[in-house]
């Protein structure tokens, strides 16, 4: 009856970049059908209350939130606890992990005056939604989706709430008429869901909600600094295989000092041939904001020895007021609670009356 | 992904009678550790808006219901409109059919001053407690419950929410910390399954939630008048097989008369060999409130054809007020709306505290 599976996709809604630039953000094929510009539009993301975010969410997800909250008018991003449960999660970790996880947010530069950010467990709407979709959703479409499937070879299988997610995911995103959602790789059959749920229920009860589109763009994954085949997770249990946005600049050195290479001593960048060096190149043509050509050249006459130090500069340039704002943000617990008040309120008003409406065509009033 | 299958269990929660006693209401071996006697404790009960109950359920569960509003303290009685929608519903229909609910409810008798009369989807606690339940609830638990397994064998399997629906059944009956809980047999591992969430919830994160008991008591079904065999349902096609309490006198004369009964003509009480003749006598018998015996008394000299004379006067003239009632509660659909929107809000009221402690234990507050 417990949960003993452990996933290792945190984080929902994922970005992959395209060609290193946060910037550049292109519509997958499951986008076709949604040709606004950015300019236009609703984007919705969430990311699970895993406490101080680490070097490869930053890179991966938040840097784009940042950067997308300038370009679509409206944009939504909940801190996703409901989701959280799916795993067994310690209550009062939990709780403090929401508030960590909104002072990261905050201090990477969601700005509160342009996104809406909230906690999904605020907004009854959600689960309310959920159910919903549930009752239009097919056992098989849910037990073919790819991460169910690996899951289940599991002994146990865990929770209905883990087998039940990809519907939450998609009322999470439907339920603001969302019209982008960024997403990794891994997510795109799960945007698909909300997708084909969005035409069942515009079939069956009228148009009402718009098929989501996929802001997919191609990867700029941060691996660990132990294992760079695998991703930078905070759940390795190797301590130094994973930067947190709050590690210390004494801490962020000895992990890049620590960090697997290889036999040859000068830098280049080759993911396939070279995956630990190639992995250093990226965390700073990233740190840097220049492209991994402008980085290897930078490393020019360097060894690896060396070149370690210039990232461990480039990675604690970037941190360091990061690291101060979030020191700031947390010892203000109660700003942080109203940012959060604030954010849910805000996300209320959009989602009631798009749950009246739902309610109200289902032939609940 | 359409919803395919349908089921005939429309009534969640059913009452089965104790020797033709509304009044014997016998907690089975689930509730052994729930001493209360009647007079504390709550009684919560759920009813799927079906339209106009039949002749089934109001001698199955409604007649149950009035009884148990005066026994108990505190009594709930849902119309779970969440739960129908795990079949496909006509949205106008669904409205429709709702109001008709709650005026067959109170044409019953039941007594909105004593029992909190209200509608499951505008308590939206009731969708988010069962997100929380299903994230303690095992996949192997769900897929074991017998009535899953009976209709997994079909094609296609119906929707996610006919799968989890016994999950948003246990958080119907937790969300107001019930005690008590009228079931049918077939309902029994459902409550179960309610208990066991309770138990788990409470080890995790602190007491809260009592093990709900059963009240169960055994059977008193009413069957099919073309085929007793088979219980009287709604959904029967032959309109000839099931009486619905607004039928006409008329209709109900004809209903009668063309009853399936067998070759010998006396009245006797005997429901395995001669189960036609026995279901008129179980009707008529709960009609005139008294037992199976002293209706075959009463049938004494008569032959089953004079006999379903008698048992029609019995059932036009308990059935008269309540469909004239009914009429009348149907003409003023402001009053019914004003009785529902009053249950609701004095449903969450009683849950909207619950649930706030829920979230509080679970960390997301």
């Amino acid at each position: 009856m417990a949960l003993p599976v452990r996933t290792n996709f945190k984080h929902l809604f994922r970005f992959i970049h395209k060609m290193n630039s946060p910037k550049r953000l292109l519509c997958s094929g499951a986008c076709e059908g949604n040709k606004e510009p950015p300019g236009c539009g609703r984007v919705f993301s969430g990311i699970q209350p895993t406490g101080v975010p680490h070097l490869g969410n930053y890179l991966g997800a938040l840097e784009n939130w940042v950067a997308l909250q300038n370009q679509y008018p409206s944009v939504l991003y909940s801190i996703v606890d409901l989701h959280s449960i799916t795993q067994p999660q310690d209550p009062a970790q939990l709780r403090s992990n929401i508030l960590d996880m909104a002072a990261s947010l905050l201090a990477c530069g969601i700005n509160p005056e342009r996104a809406i950010l909230f906690q999904q467990s605020q907004v009854s709407e959600h689960a309310e939604l959920s159910w919903i979709l549930g009752c239009l959703t097919s056992m098989p479409r849910l037990r073919h989706l790819p991460q169910w499937k690996m899951k289940s070879k599991l002994k146990n299988e865990g929770s209905v709430g883990l087998f039940t997610y990809p519907v939450l995911q998609a009322a999470d995103i439907l339920l603001y008429k969302s019209t982008h959602v960024p997403v990794g790789e891994d997510q795109v059959q799960h945007l698909e869901l909300a997708q084909d749920l969005a035409r069942i229920f515009n079939n069956r009860y009228g148009d009402l909600f718009p098929e989501p589109g996929a802001l997919l763009s191609s990867t700029r994954k941060v691996k660990s600094l132990r294992d760079p085949s695998a991703k930078m997770s905070k759940s390795d249990p190797q301590t130094m295989a994973t930067i947190t946005i709050t590690d210390s600049p004494d801490d962020i050195a000895l992990k890049l000092r620590r960090a697997v290479t290889d036999f040859t001593s000068e830098v280049s960048f080759d993911p396939e041939t070279r995956p630990g060096v190639s992995n250093l190149v990226t965390i700073h043509a990233a740190m840097a904001r220049i492209s991994a050509e402008e980085a290897v050249a930078q490393a020019g006459g360097l060894d690896t020895g060396a070149y370690k130090k210039l990232v461990t500069e480039a990675v604690v340039q970037r941190l360091t007021p990061i690291r101060e704002e979030i020191e700031r943000l947390k010892s203000d617990r109660a700003h942080l609670e109203g940012v959060l008040a604030r954010g849910n309120r805000r996300a209320r008003e959009l989602a009631a009356p798009v749950l009246r409406e739902v309610r109200q065509r289902v032939g609940f009033c």
